[in-house]
């Protein structure tokens, strides 16, 4: 994946264009302000501070859901914009926009709820939670929310056509030499595309759990993890998608969730997918073992590097309750579903 | 709009991703592959070169239309995928791939049809027309034909959501300082947008046809046309619409129109808009006034410089026949009317 420095992360941030995209971003703006605007009692009268607050539209979410003060602190020059923005909502009283990075500035009082949209592409990219962490360490109280409050990313294996079956036959030109050069370079940077739900053949598996008030910056540097997943659906077994959600505090609500799912409405993130070297036929119950790798390049640097080694699904444990067609899984399978039976009251 | 030298155009061109793009571009690759089928009876047994081959996909609906002999010209490093394009087709008999800029190249032969697919944005963008045209002079048969044979680029008044009334409101918070920004931005750089036939405000307009049998790498240093459009219906303007139209030679059969308009299928050429610095309210009838250039910066630079100057649609001449709703085109409109019926036969 395509990494930057800290300097060039905020030249890149500066572009208007991103903000555009993100502002445009339907899904994204609703969870954030359902979440805040569900949270309102909770919210009235306290101190919020907004990590990485770019043009401001969450503080300003903050402010029109009652918070006494929120402090907007963006390390870009796109704080001018959330200026003009806070302005132009009449939030001035509410709203200080602060200049600098969270990591070098002060605030006069510890606050009662921190807010961030620090997601990357599959979470992580870009390690924005970094500054988040450190927010939270410095200038949270104890006790204080954190929107969102959790994150979970996930991984199915799946099909994608796009690198695959369309270079065989594009308008009747055999075009697999193609297809080829396209995987070479996918193999070096994980492809951001949104996928067909279609196309994902297995159910997802959890590979990393966030709880953002605990969660450490040194959690992040290296994350590893070996899925067994089954095939649930016939198909063709090209890729590892990854996806993300978030979950945001509630009190007696439903708590809202940002997801990225491939079957949820698309986001700017859209999903993350590794694309296999070849591809592998798959029928329902075939079992699919692989080691996904997410390891920060350095402890200095917001680069991440993934990794997917296949692994041999006879070779590493099953779940208990498996459901795949290997005869071990078969049998423990049936064991169990005829210990549940005998056991159930007649 | 961004340009690039002649390098970069190159080096550009080398990226996979953009060849991805092209070959994904369903309406592109369809409009091309009708009009070589539909042409099979002018093109069996014939040469043909095709200027700037890239991945070759042309020159392969050249061949299996029949053509005796196609000579893929292609200046990048992509010749080689053309290549392997030619191999896995099966086609090494009939397809020479030729690495090499086509000014610089030498043929055994003059050929009977020249194929390029040389448009970019707003038509002339990247300016390899140019290269076109030198093929045409020192390759193309007297008589010779032309795929495609003629273009078209239209301009027409239009609102454009997306830089002004989507920022009053996004998600309750008002953000029309972003909005100007991004105004300011579009104001250096026309927009590459889709955009919804509801937010065509007048009937197209033309600003340049062109007859690629004849036309003159001269006839396009400098375009300037003053346009005079009406509006068809009430609306906010709030830019100019450009977008282009290929025919190609047919014989008998319908011609084949590949088309950038948006009330056909979305191509990766989209459309492109100058969006102006404030919005002006219309209704039915408003005649709105405006020159549009497109000069290329020098002779030797494939980039092109579009202004928009606003013209007093009462000191321009209107059409004899003009639906706008000053008082001179109603009455001429009415003498007209009356005149054609009064001319009627009994």
């Amino acid at each position: 994946m395509e990494g930057m420095d800290t300097t060039d992360y905020f030249e890149s941030y500066e572009d208007l264009e991103i903000h555009q995209l993100m502002l445009s971003d339907v899904a994204r703006n609703k969870a954030y302000k359902k979440a805040i605007e569900d949270n309102a009692k909770e919210i009235k009268g306290k101190t919020v501070l907004d990590v990485g607050a770019g043009t401001g539209i969450l503080s300003v979410f903050f402010a029109k859901a009652g918070a006494k003060k929120v402090y907007a602190v963006e390390a870009s020059n796109v704080y001018k914009i959330a200026e003009d923005v806070v302005k132009e909502n009449q939030l001035s009283s509410v709203i200080e926009v602060i200049h600098g990075k969270v990591e070098e500035i002060d605030l006069p009082e510890k606050v009662d709820i921190i807010v961030s949209e620090w997601m990357g592409f599959y979470l992580l990219h870009e390690a924005m939670l970094d500054s988040v962490i450190f927010a939270r360490d410095k200038f949270l109280k104890e006790g204080g929310l954190m929107f969102p409050e959790s994150a979970t990313l996930y991984s199915a294996a799946c099909s994608v056509p796009s690198m695959f079956e369309y270079w065989n036959n594009v308008d009747g030109v055999s075009m697999r030499c193609f297809g080829e050069k396209l995987r070479q370079k996918a193999s070096q940077k994980p492809i951001t595309e949104q996928i067909d739900p279609e196309n994902i053949l297995t159910d997802p598996e959890n590979v990393l759990w966030l709880d953002l008030r605990e969660v450490t910056a040194e959690d992040l540097n290296n994350i590893k993890i070996q899925q067994l997943a089954v095939a649930n659906k016939e198909g063709t077994y090209q890729g590892i998608c990854l996806w993300f959600t978030c979950n945001f505090p509630s009190y007696g609500t439903e708590p809202v969730t940002l997801s990225t799912d491939p079957e949820e409405e698309e986001t700017h993130w859209k999903q993350t997918t590794i694309v296999l070297p070849t591809q592998i036929n798959v029928e329902k119950g075939t079992p699919l073992a692989y080691e996904l790798g997410l390891q920060r390049c350095n402890e200095n640097n917001r680069r991440y590097k993934i990794e997917v080694t296949m692994l041999d699904p006879d070779e590493i444990e099953h779940p208990e309750f498996c459901n795949c067609y290997l005869t071990k899984c078969i049998l423990v399978r049936a064991m169990l579903e005829k210990y549940e039976k005998d056991s159930l009251p007649n």
